[in-house]
């Protein structure tokens, strides 16, 4: 199946090309951006002598008729108008920005500028493959989740859905690598200061939580908002989500434990830890495993949940390819079974 | 004044070393440590030429006989024995240890050895400085808090001596770099394991957590136990502590943060950042601020208070330098005038 | 071909485990360590689910019996041990350590500990697969090259051959990551000590400075011994050399490209960069290529060579699976197509 | 004494407010920028509640008129500009930047932009205090060094002034910090691309160059060009410069070492380290001093030197400081008594 990815110059663009490029099914047909005629090492280096492509100019007619399938890695707000040129051309269209996530007016709240057409919103299916399965693999347009969502929502799903918990009780203190913002310059993501730092930002303002709201609410209707902070972790790649919740009864951690491998039993990238153990965010680098860990603290009756994620995998390239292979009747996994690199 | 130091090897003797050569009072008299004989900067090259003294063996008699003030930097278990031995010979002991800070039962329960002597513990002041001036300056015996606890405690202070909050409804959500756990060698801390990661630890069995509970609970009688979680970030230096509080009525973020800012308006070390501004953990480094951000969330209800410590100096060294100069009668701020080192 | 690990446990051993788990033709067949009956992931929490096996002990007859190819991933003084276990047992050896490398009396010199047995050094293949791909093909045990000279060799031979070079002119920088110092605790590998640091090690007293001059005086008599420095860097993964040589023609980078370009046009782990193009160690990460950039200094007559590699991949892991293959009579890059991780 | 600083945003800016602020004899009059009007704290939150002047606009006439002392912490192609307004004018004027270092040609083609007024070039005392005090002392205007020639420079002087080396047989290897950049933005700056990476850059072209020479052809004309190569270190503060001469006759580390200690015995901020240590760049953090450490090769003849600083202070704002002392009669270490901030 021939591929073409749209934004490639950007941490999500190059993470596709990396996973593409070893994929067993996809070819990469061809990669475009703004900065057309470059050949892309000239961008990415590390590339060189793997992807002899040049980046070319963005020609939706084209790319349409020579893709199966079109990757959007481009920023919020370009996106959005971007699908509407793939919409109904019988093309699989997956897009990694915010753009088709949310309705129209929240949109406009959190992310501060105008949203895409909201039919498209509302055509788009939203990529969470632990959850949305069926959905995806008849989707024609899929709208990739964020990254903090993804891990804040494969660890509150359970205890959520089964109805566990207090529904104001749900605290996320999500922390992030700096690649998550991006590769646009700017001075919180320059080396000097963000090196031998942790940095909080966008207190109650991040725009990922009416997201994460959006799904826990569809899951359970009494859920109230949520509290969701987060922070810029001196690392490159990688998630962490820690969640407190307040339990409705006095579960153990092994209970909890329990239903989480129950309800994960077949996902082939969740890993429930056994008990007392928790993952670290290392231990899922460059794979697209979302790995959690639960601990209930019978003091004060709330559930710790430790969810983490490679943003640039699971959190987005890694999650697109995997919808990209349910939408194409391959098996999720496919090209995806990447071994995190440790250390 | 001569003060020495016992347990100089590890990271709070060292900084102790860098503070008080720079002293404008306090005279380095002798330095300790199970290594013996051995020059400073043997164990420390940054020290060459700068300390030009010894380790000595400890000997609780000289030591008494030629200091006025001594710091105790010995590991927890090895600290409340020493103790012992300068207790009652009329010379000011700075305990860093975990050793004095909570009884004997709670210590037991969560330190998981033996307890120091009971009457030695109940002697100690707690050395929290912007709270227990006056205990501090008459005592003979002062418990050095621990990081966790002083960037949590100051940070939490105000809403919960005025009654503002929910009183089972503090969520800790702790991240230390990686000099906290001192310079014993360990897989965690190894850089291999440590760089590019975060790890949570200690789930909920944080020996921090007595501590904290205490003084909050002296504070205000109410309180329930808290859930405290602490990360390993990887950075050398500096904690970061994001704390949720469920406010009992609804305040706006200007009317808390004028709470903050009249209860520590003459305290030197901390900084009260103004409205939608934050601090991040290096912005102290190298110095003894602690620097606090808050923000309600109307959506909520609820308080995410921010703040930032360097855990070796307002955490450590710096605190038991301020708790020295309040025991001895010289301005608070003496010698701790260090502005952080940024980038 | 069933394949065995010894010496899982390291960090070498880790990243075998990675490449063979996705290899095409290689079978893990068992794993051993002197941490017998645990299972691997309680070492590497990164292979949960993914790597089933329990550590086992090392019982050389029975690992003779079930396996095709034995890779000891076993310290310098070990592995040298265990290999006489396996000789003349047709199975295929490879020594990651650097046992088999050098000589008795070099060995004894640099190593400062006891050789292994001198016919099974001299039997020993170097396992430099692109100087070496006959003898690797019919080799029964390989010496896999230490990560230092495979950076510093590959880089040099060009002109080191091709005798442009004065021949008592060499001067090897080196640096590298620290995992390239093994899992093993130590303080100089310590996070808080290795970070924000720059050190410089075993200055003139490396061990792989008689390894790289063996290699080099076998491509060319008249090269006199080298200067050769390494440093320790704070990341995990990368080394690079800097090599400076005196030219003994005045000749331009882009001769000497040209050169380059043309000595390992068919090989597919060595790039060779544009002119003007120097390659950076992030370029190669979790990768197995080794990428070289060069200028010369019309000022100085003098030639600046750098290469990268990935000091547990191309400097370890990845070379033993290339040797491997080579062995196995399998295409040389089977099971290596990883796309660098970058960022 | 009241000093002002130009170009106070840039990291040479703050780090000289880091210094001044706790300085006993200067006082700082006034900070200009560009971006006048804002309080300083905007720029660099550490100095919240700290310092609490605003950033002017740069009138020189008035600068100039309030001031005994003016540092230019300008980039190169301003400071030479604005040192003419200050010319003349019984004030003491120290550039930070390149441009009165070197004479206008060599300036023009390693800078490749338009050099300063030549007389100014001239006057300007290139302000390396270790080896110009009386020059600097009388001094109207100083050219602070570059931060790569100040730890390059300090370590080959004495065998280059004792003529103990081969002339054409100098290679520096040096490793910067990030900070050394500056702090505008770039992509080679930023954390995804300079975290766990090891860059080269500027190869045989780096505008240090010439100012290294001149220097070293001052002390000895008979002196060759030099190699001279610049690698990025993931790392904030910290230069490290490894460079390899050939010695002329059989010396011994410890006859090189004797001859270090004797020329450097009077200087405060040179530590020698004793044979077989070298110091690593985290031991001179956040203080003034240059640490080196030397090594004979017995079998090529070659010596090896390692010299560390902290670039921007010894490498930039503490040197400048220095300068200052000794141009205002001070003692040439006051206020800058910094121990190294370790770990």
């Amino acid at each position: 199946m021939n591929v073409s990815i749209i934004g490639t110059t950007g941490y999500g663009g190059a993470e596709l090309l990396r996973i593409l490029k070893q994929h067993p099914e996809f070819k990469i047909k061809s990669i475009h951006s703004t900065k057309e005629d470059l050949p892309i090492w000239n961008e990415y280096p590390h590339l060189y002598e793997i992807i002899d492509k040049n980046l070319q100019g963005i020609d939706s007619v084209q790319i349409a008729d020579q893709s199966d399938i079109v990757f959007l890695a481009t920023p919020s707000g370009v996106s959005g108008k971007l699908a509407e040129n793939f919409s109904g051309k019988n093309i699989k269209v997956i897009d990694l920005s915010g753009d088709l996530r949310i309705p129209a007016q929240a949109y406009l709240e959190w992310y501060k500028h105008a949203p895409a057409n909201e039919s498209l919103v509302e055509k788009a299916v939203y990529g969470l493959p632990e959850w949305h399965h069926d959905e995806i693999a008849s989707a024609e347009i899929i709208s990739n989740p964020g990254c903090y969502p993804t891990a804040a929502l494969l660890s509150l799903a359970p205890v959520v859905k089964e109805n566990l918990i207090k529904p104001d009780s749900i605290v996320v203190d999500a922390k992030s690598g700096v690649s998550g913002a991006g590769r646009a310059l700017s001075r919180s993501t320059s080396y000097a200061e963000a090196n031998e730092n942790l940095r909080v930002y966008k207190v109650n303002q991040h725009q990922h939580t009416p997201e994460i709201e959006q799904q826990l609410m569809k899951w359970n209707s009494a859920l109230k908002p949520i509290t969701f902070t987060t922070h810029l972790l001196p690392i490159t790649r990688g998630i962490m989500t820690t969640s407190y919740v307040q339990l409705t009864k006095d579960y153990t951690s092994s209970q909890i434990l329990e239903l989480y491998q129950s309800v994960y039993e077949k996902q082939p990238f969740i890993r429930i830890r056994p008990e007392n153990s928790f993952p670290s965010v290392k231990e899922v680098a460059g794979s697209n495993f979302c790995d959690i860990g639960v601990h209930v603290d019978s003091r004060t009756g709330r559930l710790t949940i430790v969810s983490v994620i490679d943003n640039l995998m699971k959190g987005a390239a890694g999650q697109a390819v995997q919808n990209a292979n349910i939408m194409s009747g391959l098996d999720e996994s496919a090209g995806l079974g990447f071994v995190p690199l440790y250390p």
